[in-house]
């Protein structure tokens, strides 16, 4: 048993979209939360910003004494998992290879789309990480920036998200795409809407759940998990500014109450 | 006559519905647009940040010779416009004052509306700018993250649009505002959408078209106008990076075909 939390982090908020899959999946680990609210969004910013960033969130983590990383951003994952894992020791684990293992292994057609906001459909990460592990699967991307505000302002579930998830999803659904990635951390609150558009006989992979399911894996095969010690596990939430909305935001995400939040400079 | 040409900046493109007005109002003028697309959007960075980048933009038009520069920017305008006038000797205006002046102006039942990014919002520049003028003006505000998103995406005319204006500005119609101010550079092309929800009852106010007006006034007192040569005006388009779709909404922007971009290093 190890009573050392996990670390997970995000650029801001979406990230909870993970932590609430590893909440499932690992329900007995401690876990402590950051997410970079102050400097959000990282899509924007250079890759040398991104890196520093994003060590400088894994120091933190670090100083919580935590076992293992989830970098649960996509843009943070494709521009700085590969050198955070040359300089840390611990397990640092991504959400976009998860994804892409998962499409590769749900489509039986061989055709893929592949939603996400404009720095990560730009970033080809998903297409790169699909097309090692099967250079025969067609990819469609698309960029949906209206569905991050969208989710933001608690619309999931409007006509204006299901109007706007059907203009997104046209495109690929004429491609004829079998199975769909969530490439950002929020569209798994559009489940639901994007689920209606695209229909029964499209699967739609959640990276945040396989990337739950990886964690599990890696903290097993080291003996890492803590196990069920009839203790209540301690979750805890660091952010470097405080949004306006952040609480009811945060609950929309975990589907849970949200107490101990601290603000942290790093 | 002054041949030297107005500086216009923008941290993107949005900049471009004020070089629009810019252009119909001072038909003669030579103009130098610079968008500062790299680092595009401002809203969440810094005070210091903001008005370094913001220096840099001005540094880089007076390299340019111009007379005189237009910060056509919401969030530089109410982070740098004071510190700018401080260090150069040049006019340079911000697009915050002339919309509030309108706004004041227009509004006869003293309920005025202000509608913005999160980050202007935040700001309170325009309310303290009313304020100043008449304090006993209601100002209601609300943030609308949807609209910018919505006109990048060119569908400023559609349902999308339409429901998602219908809810933003239900409650500033149920305190009974008079007068709207567009307060980001983005929205007068959401003019119409915008107009039909309010209805013809309240004055939409576009802070675009009286800084425009401001920009004439100043020139004109300062004998500075390039006046009718029997020459066509040259414009010229800085950006510091070339997003995707610039050539598609810049031509949406400004209703008029755009070449001689060119792509510059800050």
């Amino acid at each position: 048993m190890n009573n050392r939390p996990i670390g997970v982090f995000d650029s801001g908020l979406g990230g909870l979209t993970v932590l609430k899959e590893i909440m499932k999946i690992t329900p007995n680990e401690n876990i402590v939360y950051f997410g970079d609210t102050a400097r959000v969004p990282y899509g924007p910013r250079s890759k040398e910003t991104i890196i520093k960033y994003t060590f400088q969130a894994i120091d933190f983590l670090i100083s919580k004494n935590v076992k293992a990383i989830v970098i649960a951003c996509n843009t943070a994952t494709a521009r700085a998992l590969k050198e955070a894992n040359e300089k840390y020791d611990i397990p640092i684990l991504g959400v976009i290879e998860a994804g892409a293992r998962t499409a590769v292994y749900t489509t039986k057609n061989k055709v893929v789309g592949i939603i996400g906001t404009d720095g990560t459909i730009r970033s080809k990460a998903y297409n790169a990480e699909i097309s090692k592990l099967d250079p025969e699967i067609k990819i469609v991307d698309k960029s949906c920036p209206l569905f991050v505000p969208i989710v933001e302002e608690g619309w999931a579930n409007t006509d204006i998200a299901s109007l706007t998830a059907k203009r997104y999803l046209d495109d690929l659904m004429k491609e004829g795409i079998d199975s769909l990635v969530l490439g950002c951390t929020h569209y798994p609150l559009l489940k639901k809407t994007i689920g209606e558009i695209v229909g029964e006989k499209v699967t739609l992979v959640n990276p945040a759940k396989e990337t739950a399911k990886d964690l599990k894996r890696i903290l097993d095969e080291n003996d890492m998990l803590r196990g069920d010690i009839g203790e209540e596990p301690k979750y805890e939430y660091y952010v470097s500014d405080i949004p306006e909305k952040f609480a009811a935001i945060a609950e929309e995400f975990l589907k849970k109450e949200i107490d101990d939040i601290k603000n942290v400079r790093i």
